[in-house]
């Protein structure tokens, strides 16, 4: 069984909608199919999700919201108009979204998150019916049956329980189509993932059902060995393993989240990245392992907006309990760090600067100062990371070597040097203005055809 | 005012004690000496401080004691023969050790404290003798004047008002004698320093009269840039900082204590190691700021004997609070660490393996999967971190590059690397067996003569 997954811009319009009936209809293992809402057509369309979070917040300030419910009902329309189907599904979609409407506002974020999700159930209703009406016997099912997520506050996740009552959606005849990106809690409140959306909800479902294949289709060919937008024409990558995508996740990989590689990894589901307007393309497979290639290098990713706080004290070292303490105070501030280089008398910890503010900045440097005495406090901006990600890196003698020799060319200074725990990355800090010009190095360094 | 200090081969006999009185009497302000007790006049010899530690451990056990006296005043009676003194200090020295001996027991560890400080004690009044009988006006000063150190059970240190009490040394018209390695509680409790004794009184005493150097003799003409054991005839560091010092100091620079550059680092007193035995030689100065010279590097520590705790996770770098709860794990286990390179879903934690025990080390493993609930922990052995240090090193562009070039030669693999935090060292991790080729081959890389 292949569990398949379209995104928002392959669900956009009949004809996208067309091109996933004839995927889905190629291959009779393709059962349970997640689908986003209807994205973008073109590059200035909205998509349906934006349309929705602007009726719940309209109804949450008590404005007019007529009309942006005949916006978000004209785009299925649309839609349903060029698959040929009756009135009824429109019918059906209009009634949800105005019961919706009626729901309990108290918690804001819940009932914003019920008109939002509603892009994404109403259109797999939509699917279900236009898969029925060509004679491709199929089902729509809720999250209710059987997506359950944890309470609020915490972040959305599927509970184990939702893997059990998913499982039995392996015995389906019918092809399953479920809508992608919300669960709902024990007491039935609807809440959405926030990070992966339906990439998530078909990750669980392939884990769900131990699927033999979970088929993630998008707009792109594959996933790229580094960003086209920088390298000229970058190799495509046929076969990546989880963790050589997760560490290239790290720094602005965008096309398949992280997150949502969970459910699969557990339990060794490979992923297929493929694009739904060229499905003949082999696409790109995540896989727990995988054969090696003449390269030792799979990808190089980079990414901008970094910050460092130094702290350096003397006998910094010879203090059990130092580093803990300054991340503590990190913590308290809720803030992530990537990563802590070290020399004896000093520490520097380097986290994305979208978590500070000055006043944060004013909090961590004060407190440094004040509760661990350190002699000298810093916070500076503007760096980028590059990471260079493959399974062959480990035990490739001299590819440091190779890759500081590559920068040094670029006449950049190496701000920070990150090797030693990943097996298959190696991580460099730079300055953001050299950023690009590195990647094209390192590129050209580990991706020029191979000499004979 | 200078603050000499002469380690124990400086004052290990008569001869050498007279090389002593040569090199202050030379220079009129040398006005402060702290002194070791005698050490080894030859490879085969006994320290006195051993002598005395197998005295006291004999009182402790209540076996014969009075040849073990007699061997200790011996030492001195030889070297007081030598210097043509009658046999007073002597009597003096042997009525001291008594009545150590007749001190408290109840606390074993201060009763051996108390002998084996009589070791720099007696020795000092010796040579305070030996300099009035030769013209030389002096005075010995006990630590009882001023030298006060914190309470049990902390690591002994001196505490503020030491440094208040032995400002008044500044006054002195004759030449202040001074024993090292000890000081005394408010309560009056003899306690030695630990680690880096007499350079640590002598430090101090730089310090409190914020003298214009700290002259630092022992029986090498200068600090190395590279072990000469491993690298043939290595260049001789003229100056140095006290960042590069201590930075270097991590691994295995042993000739001056890390810990007795604090109390002269945090006044700027600078320092200078010489030789007794060749007291023309210029040493190597450590001072707060250096001229720049044609070199990016000053030195190159190698040092073994490290482990690496690896823990991976899934996800673990948007997990708030995993790195500081895992040093906590650390910390509780009084386990001190050198650096954390972390992957995104990984952290390793190199640490001195001699920390570690079995228990210890199940006791962790076992930690941090039930608490932190990681996907994989290893601890791993074996390994030599290797340090460049230089203050010309930061914005030094392609100096890592050149480093793992060069290590890359060799053959060895890279197993980490460390750059970042500290302006002026770059660390990288190897194997214990590649150590030497590794130090000799980066020795090679940054200290070959320049070619033209």
């Amino acid at each position: 069984m292949i569990v398949c997954k379209f995104g928002g811009t392959s669900v956009a319009s009949a004809e996208q909608i067309q091109k996933v009936a004839g995927i889905v209809k190629a291959n009779p293992s393709r059962k349970i199919v997640a689908v986003s809402a209807p994205g973008k057509r073109s590059g200035d369309d909205i998509k349906v999700t934006d349309l929705l979070i602007d009726l719940a917040d309209a109804a949450l300030n008590n404005t007019d919201i007529e009309t942006k419910i005949q916006t978000v009902v004209s785009r299925y329309k649309a839609i349903a108009d060029g698959l040929n189907l009756n009135n009824t599904i429109c019918e059906v979609i209009a009634n949800d979204l105005r019961e919706r409407l009626q729901g309990d506002k108290s918690n804001t974020e819940l009932f914003v998150d019920s008109l939002k999700a509603s892009g994404e159930d109403n259109n797999a209703k939509l699917i279900a019916t236009y898969f029925n009406s060509i004679g491709m016997p199929a089902r729509y099912v809720s999250p209710k049956e059987g997506l359950v997520v944890n309470d609020l506050p915490e972040r959305t996740f599927a509970l184990p329980e939702a893997y059990e009552n998913l499982a039995s959606l392996k015995n389906t005849e019918e092809i399953i189509v479920f809508p992608g990106f919300f669960g709902y809690t024990k007491a039935g409140v609807l809440r959405t993932f926030d990070r992966g959306g339906s990439d998530i909800t078909g990750s669980i479902l392939a884990a769900a059902v131990e699927a033999e294949l979970y088929e993630n289709f998008t707009d792109v060919d594959c996933v790229f060995s580094a960003n086209p937008k920088v390298v000229n024409d970058p190799v495509e990558i046929k076969e990546i393993t989880y963790r050589e995508m997760r560490e290239l996740s790290y720094a602005g990989f965008s096309v398949f989240h992280d997150e949502a590689l969970m459910p699969v990894y557990k339990i060794g589901v490979p992923v297929n990245i493929k694009n739904t307007n060229n499905p003949s393309a082999p696409g790109t497979r995540i896989v727990p392992t995988r054969k090696a290639t003449g390269r030792p290098v799979t990808g190089i990713s980079a990414d901008s907006g970094f910050s460092t706080l130094y702290v350096s004290k003397y006998l910094m070292n010879r203090e059990i309990g130092f580093g803990r303490k300054l991340l503590h105070i990190l913590e308290d501030e809720n803030i992530s760090y990537e990563h802590t280089p070290s020399g004896l008398d000093d520490i520097s910890v380097i986290m994305r600067s979208n978590q500070l503010t000055p006043e944060i900045e004013e909090r961590i440097m004060s407190r440094v100062k004040t509760e661990l005495f350190a002699d000298d406090v810093q916070m500076c901006h503007g760096f980028s990371m590059i990471v260079i990600v493959g399974e062959g890196m480990r035990n490739n003698t001299g590819l440091a070597a190779r890759a500081a020799t590559a920068i040094s060319k670029t006449g950049a200074n190496i701000e920070m040097i990150n090797q030693g725990s990943s097996e298959v990355s190696l991580v460099f800090g730079v300055l953001e203005e050299f950023e690009n010009q590195i990647l094209q190095a390192l590129y050209g360094e580990f991706f020029s055809p191979v000499k004979a």
